[in-house]
C-alpha cells in the first residue's frame, strides 16, 4: 500500500516525491522545521498529505516542547511558533490550515495536562488525521466509481492518488475503484508541467497497481479528446470554495475548458476537509507564485537561455460552471454547488 | 539575421536546433542523405525551413549525380532516389513535398542540358526558395501587424519563428513587425511540450531581437487567457487544409479552444506554400507519431519510471471555426475559408 508519509518512532519519513520515479527513497524528518522544509521544497505535496505532514510536524513540536519547556506558558509559545512555521510552507492547501487548526484545537483540550499526556493525545491526533484521510478516500472511489462508465478512457492532471494523501487517493481513488470492479478503464496521465507530478507519481502509482495508462504532454489532452478517446476527467482539490470554484493544480482550469468543449464530464474528488465555506468563490483564493526557476530548467537542465523571464503560477482556479460533480467522501454533489456543499458540511454537526 | 539554414559552397549548414538554446552549434552536410537526418532528428524544424533544407539537399545530391553519372538516365535515376529519401524525413510538413516538387520541375526544365548546368540550375533555385520564403514572411509581418493592438499580450506556441523559416518567421513574423511599429506587446511563449521550441527557440529568437516576453508552461496559457493578459494568439501552420482546418505542432487545438473560450482572436500565420487546396479538411491530415521517448524523458534523464507507455503525436488539426483570420503572405484570409484561399491560390496563377 503506498503512503507519502508515516511515523516511525519519532521520526516523520517521508517518500521522496523529488527523486521519484528515478530513485525510491525516504526522507526522516526528527523536528517540525524539517517537516515544514519538506513540505516547501514539495518532498510531499498534494493538499491531503500536506495536511497530514503537519499534523505529523505539530506532533514532533510537542515532543520537543515537552523536553525543553519549563512551564505550560513556554509549551504554549513553542507550540505556536510550530503551527506559524507549518502554516508558511505552502500558501494554496487548505488542509495544511484544516490540520494545524484540528491539532491546536486538541492541544487547547489538554494544555494543562502533563506534558507526556499532551504529547501522547496529539501522536494520536495525527495518527487519526491520516487514518481517516485515507478511509475517506475509500468512500470517495465507493461515491466515485459509478460515474465512470465501462470501457471508458479517464483523464486526470497532476497526482492525487495515494502519494497526495494519507492512502488509495482522490481522483485516483475514483479511478482505483472503477478499475477494481472490473471497469476495463484506461487512464490519460497528464504529465503536469512543470514539475511532472503526473509523469513522475501518477504514472509511478499505476504502474504499481497495474492500471493501464498512457502519458502524454499536458498539450496533448484536446487532441485525444477531439480523438474520443477520453470519455471522463477526474482530477483533485486543493482548495473549493462556498460556490464550488475549485483551486487545482495549474492546468486544472485549460482541462476542465477543453472537456466541456468536447462534452465530457470533469469531476472534482475530494474530501469534504478540503472545503473552505468562509471564502464566496474562487477569486478569493491566492495563488502560490513559484520560482521562475522550475519553469526554466529541468533536473538542473536550463530549457530557455539563461535569464529568460518565466512565470510559475503553481495553482489556477475552475469556476464551478465547468465542474459536472464533486464526489466527496459523504456523497457525489451536483450543481448548484452553494446549497449541496452546506448541507453536506452541515451533517458534520 | 537569424537563419536556420544555408548554403557555404558545397555544404549545407544547419543552427542544431537540438543544442539551442545551451549551446549555439552548427552542422555541416555534404550529401542528401545528413539533409535528410537532419530533418528526421530535428537539427532543423519548422515547415518552410524543412522545406528550404530539402531544397538544399536536392541541389547536393545533383552536385553528387553530377560526378557520378555515366549518363542523363543516371542522373535522373539519382534525382528521384534523393527526393523519395527526402520526402521521408518528415510526413507532415507540406512544404518539404512542395519544396522536392518544385527542384524536380526545375530539373525536368533543364534535364537534357550538360551536367554542369543542371547542378547550376538547381542551386539556384534552392537559393531562390529560400530568398522568397524570407521575403513572404516579411510581407507575412506587413499583412499581419495590423491584427495586434497596441500594449497587448501575444500568445504562440512552438516556433514559427526564424528559426523555422527562411528567416524572420511566420507566427513570428507578425509579432516582430507589431513590436517594430511600436506596439508596445508582451509575448507569452509556450514552452510547447515535449520538443520544448517554444522555451528552447523562440524565447531564444526573442531574446536576440530584445522582444519583451514570458516564457509559460502549456497548461497555463488558460491562467493567463483569465487573467486578462492575452489579446491574441498567433501561431504558424505546417499544412493547411482547402476548407482553413489547420495542422500544427501538438497542443495548437487546445490553445485555439481556450482562445474561443476566453474570445481572443487565433490567427494562423503561414505562406501561400503552406496551403493544400488538393485536401479538402483537416481530416485527410495524416498525423505523424514520434517516439514516445521523447514524452517519457528529457536530455536523456527519465521524467517517468521506467516502461511506460507514451503517446507522442507530433501535430494536431484545428478545425477551421476555431480560426479568426489567416495571414499569408497575400494577404489576411477571413471566413468562410473555402472561397478566400481558392481566390489567393488562384492570384499565382
Amino acid at each position: 500500500m503506498i503512503k507519502p508519509v508515516w511515523l516511525d518512532g519519532d521520526k516523520v519519513i517521508f517518500v521522496d516525491q523529488l527523486r521519484l520515479p528515478v530513485e525510491e527513497s525516504l526522507v526522516e524528518c526528527r523536528d517540525y522545521q524539517s517537516v515544514a522544509t519538506a513540505i516547501k521544497t514539495m518532498v510531499v505535496r498534494g493538499a491531503p498529505a500536506i495536511g497530514i505532514s503537519a499534523a505529523y510536524g505539530l506532533y514532533l513540536a510537542s515532543k520537543e516542547a515537552a523536553e525543553l519547556s519549563k512551564d505550560h506558558d513556554d509549551f504554549r509559545r513553542f507550540m505556536d511558533e510550530a503551527a506559524d512555521h507549518l502554516a508558511k510552507s505552502r500558501p494554496t492547501a487548505v488542509n495544511l490550515f484544516w490540520a494545524i487548526k484540528r491539532m491546536l484545537a486538541k492541544y487547547e483540550e489538554v494544555a494543562s495536562q502533563d506534558f507526556a499526556t499532551i504529547v501522547s493525545v496529539l501522536q494520536k491526533e495525527a495518527l487519526d488525521i491520516a487514518a481517516e484521510d485515507e478511509k475517506m478516500n475509500y468512500s470517495i472511489g465507493e461515491f466515485g466509481h459509478d460515474l465512470i462508465l465501462p470501457g471508458s478512457g479517464v483523464l486526470t492532471h497532476c497526482n492525487a492518488g495515494a502519494l497526495a494523501t494519507g492512502g488509495y487517493g482522490t481522483a485516483l481513488g475514483v479511478i482505483r475503484a472503477a478499475y477494481e470492479k472490473n471497469k476495463d478503464i484506461h487512464v490519460f496521465v497528464d504529465e503536469t508541467r512543470p514539475f511532472l507530478q503526473g509523469a513522475r507519481l501518477t504514472a509511478w502509482e499505476l504502474k504499481q497497481d497495474n492500471i493501464p495508462f498512457t502519458l502524454i504532454t499536458d498539450n496533448m489532452a484536446g487532441y485525444f479528446m477531439k480523438q474520443g478517446r477520453i470519455q471522463a476527467v477526474v482530477v483533485g482539490a486543493d482548495r473549493i470554495a462556498a460556490n464550488g470554484d475549485v483551486a487545482n493544480k495549474i492546468g486544472t482550469y485549460s482541462v476542465a475548458i477543453l472537456a466541456k468543449e468536447h462534452g465530457i464530464p470533469f469531476y472534482v474528488a475530494a474530501p469534504v476537509s478540503t472545503l473552505d465555506l468562509s471564502i464566496a468563490s474562487g477569486d478569493e483564493i491566492v495563488i502560490e507564485e513559484r520560482d521562475a526557476a522550475e519553469v526554466t530548467s529541468w533536473a538542473g537542465i536550463p530549457t530557455a537561455p539563461e535569464g529568460t523571464q518565466a512565470a510559475h503560477p503553481a495553482f489556477d482556479v475552475t469556476p464551478n460552471r465547468y465542474i459536472t460533480a464533486i464526489v466527496t467522501d459523504r456523497g457525489v454533489i451536483h450543481p448548484p454547488y452553494q446549497t449541496g456543499l452546506q448541507r453536506i458540511v452541515k451533517e458534520d454537526a
